[in-house]
């Protein structure tokens, strides 16, 4: 796999800072998650923006899109923020020969439990296996974009289609 | 997704016991991890044994192999320790319609910074996307289970294969 | 030793409400921690209030000296914002026979490498060994109180005569 | 407080060793978590020993008195395994001027939720505020050298009067 990684922002990668007794975007947490857990395979990072998902405009997303598009690299990682992650996945369908993948974190990386590292895992795994696409892993699930919504009462990602389980 | 997780032992679920200044190992931690991570697809646990896989016999292998064949799921995961981890999965070979993923850790979950959790993700998205097979995932690759081996001198997986690094 | 804990809130009981974007002081975090590390000791909880410490009025200060009065407990913890906590130490200046100690975080406790369970610990040990009298510790350091400030440049705290460093 | 620490050893110290399915004792991790935890005061470590204290001879503990007498600082800190602390302690009873705290952990520093950071805090805040002589802090407690003992069956410390609380 060469993977090309896009970062946006979001919850994953926000920070603490005490001076202010504010939490902030920091630096992107992703390449120093992959050099810990011994990933192998050669990647690049870009930084496309550090936002709050909910402060995403129709720019930043063809700003992203043309990051996907222009990439050498036949896989794609997104680091997202949560709340705006579906709207930036349809906005990136249909590039040709790609397989996409968003994830983001529900906790910051930096808290003790959080599921950051795990999506990212979920990521890879996807990304290696799956058609050409764009898809969103939260939760330990693969949802196609087009089945796919963020149950913000649940603070959690489902399919569209089969509520239950 | 329908899953089922067979855990045999191996370093994933070490703990450590003050009391006899020892490590061995302990209760599986997968259901523990998924749950924490929101894992919202139905999966059921079942282990098999608890052995660090240097330990693992032929007849501990044909255990393992009855439990993936015998499981109504698709979608078996495994976790495993790193040692004897290829030769398991070529005891899997050839079963018909079941994608099996195989995985472990090479430090503790316990531990800080351990990357049994992203591991654990790596597994789930690759289940969830590739076709029926048998696949090892470690340090962030999946590897199909004729093209991998355990790198014992860097302790890392890499493939056959070598494509650079 | 027989310990009162009086929460106010601060960085140490920060957590991160996704729904919201946002963090705020949640429940107080020191039963929990004091529970995971086996002490022996009986204590009581108090939380007092829930405020970056910042927002701390003379009024609120007014009640946790009250509380740090009326306890029946000799040994008295304060968990404490980090920004007021030099001028609540002096609001407690010349209780008899009380030994009252504030500590607190520069990095919520639910951080991965978080300053919080060093500084209960700092607490702890300085409460049993230290005569009465009002103190604070952080970064290691036990400071009487009227021998330390916060340096808000280089956040941390540090003695008012300066040994060194 | 100009601190000496000696290591010696033990749980705290201990790291987990994949590729041979073992753990051992590691390089001393004290230095480590004093800088995180944003330590100002000057320290120097001597790693006397890397042993399990039950392996622990009286010809060890004659080093580790020799080198809390010879060290110029008052205040000595002793990391140390669990099992053989009460009588390592009690070889150091007498050295006249030196306020020495033993310390160490039920789970090693490197396991997530370890009491090793608190452990060392309780040993910081006791070191500055106690009077000359011998002590232990585990479990969030201060022992004097004379009035403690390892409960093993329920693997914590304990006071030898007042079993009870």
């Amino acid at each position: 796999m060469n993977l090309h990684i896009i970062t946006t922002g979001g919850t994953i990668d926000k920070i603490y800072f005490d001076a202010k007794s504010d939490y902030q975007v920091g630096d992107p947490v992703i390449g120093e998650l992959l050099d810990s857990m011994g990933a192998q395979f050669p990647y690049t990072v870009e930084s496309a923006m550090r936002k709050d998902s909910l402060e995403l405009t129709d720019d930043d997303r063809k700003l992203i899109r043309e990051s996907a598009e222009r990439c050498t690299e036949q896989h794609v990682l997104i680091t997202h923020g949560t709340d705006g992650m579906v709207q930036t996945g349809q906005a990136l369908k249909g590039i040709e020969g790609k397989t996409i993948v968003l994830t983001g974190a529900l906790q910051p990386a930096a808290f003790k439990g959080s599921d950051a590292i795990f999506n990212i895992g979920c990521a890879l795994g996807a990304l290696q296996a799956a058609t050409p696409g764009v898809y969103i892993t939260m939760n330990g699930q693969l949802f196609g974009i087009d089945n796919v919504r963020k149950n913000l009462e649940r603070n959690r990602f489902e399919a569209l289609e089969n509520h239950g389980s």
